[in-house]
């Protein structure tokens, strides 16, 4: 059983192959159509070594079961038999044929090892209903097209480059513009919101995350220590000890709390390369990162003003709240001692205001047990992908453990010394894993205000290629990513071409154009928008592109 | 003999201080207006031995020069003589007396060795007039005030953490926005002149740097390699091949040339502790660095455009052709094969294209020999600094030899294959270096679109409070970097803080100006600039943000 279906592990004497998937359906539905009912049946390791005398797989494992004193059963239907201790259907009757569909083939070492026998794995789908299975399938087809590793290379939005190694993304200049206009939109409204933008190191001495706890716990996915004279440097895998040491350069006082540290960061995880894929498990990564230091009864506040922030930044990258994302409250378990830090008092009051904050402000969420940080509760983004999985894309993390190993601080309107608490966030995600997500989400049709050309001008012969290039400056003037496709090509491949590139806006122009002083519009998904003079045409696009208007 | 003067290692058998530089001084000027001459008598090392009988140190040199088969030779002036090879003044009148002064002292071992007997060493500066002495002296108190470690923490610009580690600065806030400011504008800046932006990863294989040839030159001042299962990886010392890379992902054109390939790229090297110094020498550091790739006849037009880049962007941060920045042109020596690539034929065209440019352009410039790159000669942009030292902030350089390694093409108008040079250059160099420049060339007062903050909100008393909080909120809707100062300090106190911070404007509000919508503004260097309504003070510091004006 896996998600959505199974699979079964087969040694064939006669190699199997994709093409006759269709024939064992065929067989497999005209079995389930005798409604055969699958019968248990405990038996004993003799009973066992008699049923599978030629079964060499079968043997090996009933032998080990009993061996570790575990109870033998066969499941029976019709004539075959297998090992099994279920449960299973009573009867094929209860599976809809129609609901079910082999999928593909694959290679499989007995019991996962490359030094044992290979086995054909055959992969199925089982579903309720052929409504499911088709929904689910077209699901799949879709998920397929949209693959941002595909419409990565199609839109020339970022390569791979051996000789610079795995999980390394180098943008290519479309998907630079995309990746600078997320950071530069992520920096800009958090520093409208109130925070301190900062840029730390991409390296510190391997001291600092000793200090802060992270070295035992993550050793393994950072990078090796550098060994250099008498330092020992490492790449930074997360953040939040660098923001820590700055806000130990300057005391602080109850006035200037909360402090909202926020920085778009360079981090660093060595990924196993079987993990890496795309975009969305690299190698380095940009994260948009924040840490924020309040005084305990302000962090009820600050939880609200960071989800009232991801709502906004979400709400201008067109995902709607409760559809293409929700929040999942994770909590810690407290007789877990070596996973959570030990403190009953900090852990219940702040997964309290965790719960109360998601309740007061009416968001769609669920909670987790045992899926908070080892330093305290946290808010999971949760993104639903076009292929039906959600993931967390990003957290918002209730900490009461670093302010004690950092010992920050602040005087309180008393004048005496108080612990603050800190809320690690982050307001976008990490910038490669967001972009891969939207090239999916968008099949790669981004909004205007994100398209890396935002409109197309297409002159519809080399006699316009004049006057094509001086709208092209207009646009240009005014900040408007534009375009010139002046190619010896038919207009009409032109536009299907500029069109697969999920261009929003193409400005076509012919002699009639030229004479009026306009372009021929095409809007994204609208089609033709008619005839429209050049300074509307840039006013309409400014306007839009300042209000991150959605298609 | 050093830059502006000279220093001399003595053994003291009484300890000699600061406070004794005024009386040698003293009795230096004496020996001078006494006319003494020089003379030099050329001596065998028996001679030597006897003369220098009680100083071992003379001693130890005479018996190596001896050895070695130099020549030995004395000075004598008065009852002093020294082991010398001279040349001297013929005569201490020929010293201006009133032109020269001892500086400092300083501990210094005998031949630079630790394990040496420790000498004093004491400074002078020696010019032909107590004038040109004054003024080198008020260039270096200058200098000092200006010292942007010193500035920068005052000014809250950035951090040093000793967990963090030495030579990785963390940007505070305020700094972080003069950083973030030159990024965007150098950005923006070129791609509106046709370069297209990418981002390459902050580290590569180690295979990637071999084959660029860098790895065997620069591996000292590279970082380790970090070994990691199977792979070798290494922080990125320069981008030059991951933009070759980038090039390589797709067949290239003569239509698509010059091919402008621009980044903000974040670099590491590893430099001695000793050799740090704040921002201007860092293990890590972000570079303006572009490659242009280029048909050989396009190399002198596309060094004109880089040329006119550097200009417009030294135009825009205030600093003169001529006055504050001028060209060197660094060529190679055609017999040294061993620093040089040998290619008589290509560095003789390179040279040419490089010095007719900057004829033609009428550049201020001078030649150098033998400072070149292995790959080809280059154009460096000297800065002066402050305390009158020129450094080169970075170059221009022209290169043939990257184009064989990496086996770069573009297919020419005839359809052939044909192997492109190509230019790398900065247009504002290691940002980094850039701001430490800056800060010390404007004495901390940035102009206005680099300030941290474009002006000071102060109330002249709690009453004010609410007025100026909302004229705060219009400033900054308006993008610009406001602060309010709601200290309970008298206003002369807030306004000459402001001034300390040099804050550019500061808009002073009292009863008047609250009944009136106005505000009293100050302008840095100007002082008083009367009532201004709140509209006109936005509409004025918006236009001069935008036209980045000067002070």
């Amino acid at each position: 059983m896996i998600d959505n279906g199974f699979y079964y592990d087969f040694l064939f004497s006669n190699p199997v192959s994709e093409s006759d998937l269709k024939d064992i359906e065929k067989e497999v539905r005209s079995l389930v159509s005798k409604k055969i009912e699958f019968k248990k049946e405990a038996l004993t390791l003799a009973d066992a070594k008699k049923i599978f005398a030629d079964q060499p797989f079968k043997l090996e494992l009933a032998e080990e079961y009993a061996r570790e004193g575990k109870e033998l059963s066969v499941y029976r239907s019709g004539d075959f038999v297998d090992l099994c201790s279920g449960p299973h259907v009573e009867n094929t009757s209860e599976i809809n044929a129609e609901g079910f569909k082999l999928t593909k083939l694959a290679g499989a070492y007995w019991r996962g090892d490359e030094k044992n026998a290979q086995l054909t794995r055959i992969y199925g789908l089982a579903f309720e209903s052929k409504k499911e299975l088709d929904e689910y399938l077209k699901m799949q087809e879709e998920a397929e097209k949209r693959d941002h590793r595909k419409l990565g290379k199609e839109m020339g939005l970022f390569v791979f480059s051996d000789l610079v190694g795995k999980g390394l993304p180098i943008f290519a200049p479309k998907g630079a513009t995309v990746k600078r206009e997320l950071e530069r939109f992520t920096i800009d409204e958090e520093i409208k919101r109130g925070y301190q933008h900062v840029i730390t190191p991409d390296l510190a001495k391997v001291d600092l995350y000793k200090k802060s706890g992270h070295y035992p716990y993550y050793k393994d996915t950072m990078y090796p220590i550098m060994k250099i004279d008498e330092e020992e440097l490492i790449l930074k895998p997360m953040t939040c000890p660098h923001h820590f040491m700055f806000y130990k350069s300057e005391p602080h006082s109850y006035r200037d709390l909360p402090y909202r540290i926020g920085e778009i960061a360079h981090q660093y995880r060595y990924e196993k390369s079987g993990e890496l894929s795309g975009l969305t498990r690299v190698r380095m990564f940009c994260l948009a990162d924040a840490h924020i230091i309040a005084a305990k009864d302000q962090a009820k506040q600050v939880i609200k003003e960071v989800l009232e922030l991801i709502d906004f930044i979400n709400g201008n990258l067109g995902l709607v709240k409760g559809v293409d994302y929700r929040y999942r409250l994770s909590l810690g378990d407290r007789s877990d001692t070596k996973k959570y830090y030990k403190d009953d008092n900090a852990w219940n009051y702040a997964e309290n205001v965790l719960r109360e904050v998601l309740t007061e402000v009416k968001a769609p969420f669920f909670e987790a047990a045992n899926e908070a940080a080892f330093y305290g509760p946290k808010i999971d983004i949760q993104m639903k992908k076009i292929s039906g999985n959600e993931e967390t894309a990003f957290t918002v993390q209730y900490d009461f453990v670093m302010p004690e190993r950092f010992d920050l601080m602040f005087t309180n309107k008393e004048g005496k010394e108080e612990k603050p608490i800190v809320i690690h966030r982050s307001s976008i995600g990490c910038l490669e894993r967001t972009i891969a997500f939207l090239i999916e989400h968008f099949a790669g049709a981004f909004p205007l205000w994100l398209s890396p050309v935002q409109v197309a001008v297409l002159p519809i012969s080399e006699k316009q290629n004049k006057y094509a290039s001086e709208i092209l400056a207009e646009l240009k003037d005014a900040g408007i990513r534009a375009e010139l496709v002046d190619k010896n090509e038919t207009i009409g491949k032109k536009i299907r071409e500029a069109e697969t590139q999920k261009t929003p806006y193409i400005a076509v122009v012919g002699g009639k154009e030229e004479e009026n002083k306009t372009v021929a519009l095409r809007k994204r998904k609208q089609g033709d928008l008619g005839e429209v003079k050049t300074k509307d045409l840039i006013d309409r696009l400014s306007r839009e592109i300042k209000e991150k208007a959605l298609d």
